[in-house]
């Protein structure tokens, strides 16, 4: 299937320790994937000053071994609670007793949530500090580590504060994700599948054929698997920065539907990349059924989905999911706007979709 | 004495209303000084949409008369408590519950304090929406208003947590110093002395001459005095947008003592322009020393001070102050960083004071 030409160029050098290192254009964020990146810190990033370290329970004692690279440590609650606004606040609380400067750097070791309020942190501790995210997680190294965007939930609503404040460094160790629980390995696979439906149909055959060895998560593989994410990810927000031409709608793919399927369950049964994954199932019928697709690409998106044990759909009537929809920033005078994949070119935005259409693709996934 | 010649220039019209409209280069914020601004919000900015307003309990009821006119407001407690992070976690409860979107603004209604909540708010709602400053007393309207500086006060520091976003409009309506309290306005008068002394002494003498309208809060004048300080404050931040630069560093005249005597009473004793206006005359007198300024300058700014009732020196010993000078961010290897006012240019930030040579300037103006 013909791969659509980005407009932009990432450029990727594979260093002699075997890291792949991308940056493009003038976007701030140099991304280094790698094995054994932590240790390798200094070198890495050129830097001597010790980072303020932001992880959790599992991942704070990673960085354990090196004592004294450290200008202070503050461990977050695991969950989304981590980023809750009192939360933050207990991170500028340890900030403040470690004395940290305009010149100092956080440093984000953990998980999205991590990532989005150590970034929070950084952003706006003294009006903007440095930032490396070390990602630790499939979904934050795939994909939520890149782009800038950090975050705090709000009891009314997730991610409702925040700032725009890319990383100088994102560092992914993919020796991590080795010891990920599996379930949560599949929730950055379903980002993967995402990438691969939305920005390049080559991606999709490579996860076809490679299926086997990312499930036995073979470092090799694993290395190919987040620096193609890595690519395209970081392609997509240089061509956007702050989300105003457009360009970054399509990484929403899948994420209409599966936030509206997060919302009603109360953010209990469904996980963010298995709603991803049911959402992308749901676009790619729609597609279907606008001629954007064939019946031979959606059913490949469903085999891909089913191979990585994620849902190919949701699990509510339409009417449950409708009111959630209809609170989506997206969804206007009655007419919601979706990403839709299309065979031969990138996902695309489309605010022409009959809400009965969009009812029938959902209905047909259940 | 010769006026310094600006690099940047500040674009100044003034409306058929009378207003005075200014703005410069590219830095994204448009200034209006004028009267009764407030009732003519939506032709000022040609918008249509109402902003949700952030006010206190005295400046909330200022826009008490335009029912309709807003999209929902919050009232913030006064003084510097107002913003404090649990402070600004109501005005986000607010906004949540306006449903408050990516596209609407937040109106700042008030001094400094509320332009800093509010404007921090705005940076930090949903990352980052449009943001309208009306400052309300002398101090915003001269300095604080502009420039985009937002923060918040954490217990262990002042500002500590903060971001850059500049307000789309300034509206600053001189009918609303007519009713400051004298205290209050006379905080204002210390910028105004600061701009005079550091940025162009040809509005030193403006300010000589007319400091008897002034006083009696003459309109044309105060109309003239504030339009004066926008454009001098925007000269400089259009300079140095994110503080990178240096030349912001010349707004920091008279604030490093300043900041040093306000810590140092614990932030009772000392009001803010109080103690700018204790730190400039501190400042001449180093100037003096150094050769930058004669003996008549140095005169002619204590007499300046002094007729607008303002301190002409600190209160307390040298080693009172000296530890929370040694905190300050440019101090650095035992050698203060400080403004220096000079005879035919701007200010300049000078790293190569002797520190006996500043502790005598400071002792000659207990």
């Amino acid at each position: 299937m013909a791969k659509n030409a980005r407009q932009v160029t990432v450029r990727t050098e594979t260093t002699e320790q075997g890291d792949i290192r991308l940056r493009c254009g003038s976007f701030p964020t140099s991304v280094v994937v790698g094995r054994g990146l932590l240790p390798r810190l200094d070198s890495l990033t050129g830097r001597k000053e010790s980072p303020f370290i932001v992880a959790d329970d599992i991942t704070g004692p990673l960085f354990g071994d090196y004592p004294g690279k450290r200008k202070g440590m503050h461990l977050l609650p695991r969950g989304e609670k981590g980023k809750s606004l009192s939360s933050i606040g207990g991170i500028y609380t340890s900030l403040a007793g470690c004395g940290m400067e305009r010149t100092d750097t956080i440093l984000a070791l953990g998980g999205g949530v991590t990532g989005d309020a150590a970034g929070f942190a950084a952003a706006t501790w003294m009006r903007g500090i440095r930032l490396i995210q070390c990602p630790t997680t499939l979904l934050a190294q795939a994909d939520s580590a890149i782009g800038g965007k950090t975050g705090a939930n709000l009891s009314e609503g997730k991610n409702l504060v925040g700032a725009f404040h890319p990383a100088e460094w994102v560092l992914s160790d993919v020796e991590c994700l080795r010891s990920q629980k599996e379930e949560d390995f599949r929730q950055g696979l379903a980002e993967a599948v995402k990438y691969g439906a939305g920005e390049d149909w080559n991606f999709l055959s490579w996860l076809e054929e490679n299926a086997g060895p990312i499930l036995r998560r073979d470092c090799g593989v694993l290395l190919r698997l987040v620096s193609d994410c890595s690519r395209m990810k970081l392609a997509v927000v240089s061509e956007d920065e702050r989300e105003q031409s457009g360009a970054r709608a399509r990484l929403n793919l899948g994420h209409t539907i599966g936030h509206a399927l997060e919302a009603a369950s109360g953010y209990k049964r469904w996980k963010h990349g298995d709603a991803v994954a049911a959402g992308i199932m749901v676009a790619a019928r729609l597609a279907g059924r606008l001629g954007e697709l064939g019946e031979e690409e959606c059913r490949r998106i469903g085999r891909i989905l089913s191979r990585f044990s994620l849902p190919t759909g949701p699990d509510r009537p339409w009417e449950d999911i409708l009111l959630f929809l209809a609170r989506d920033k997206k969804f206007t005078g009655g007419v919601p706007s979706l990403v839709i994949p299309r065979k031969d070119a990138p996902c695309t935005l489309r605010s022409d979709i009959p809400l009965p259409l969009l009812r029938e693709a959902y209905e047909k996934s259940l």
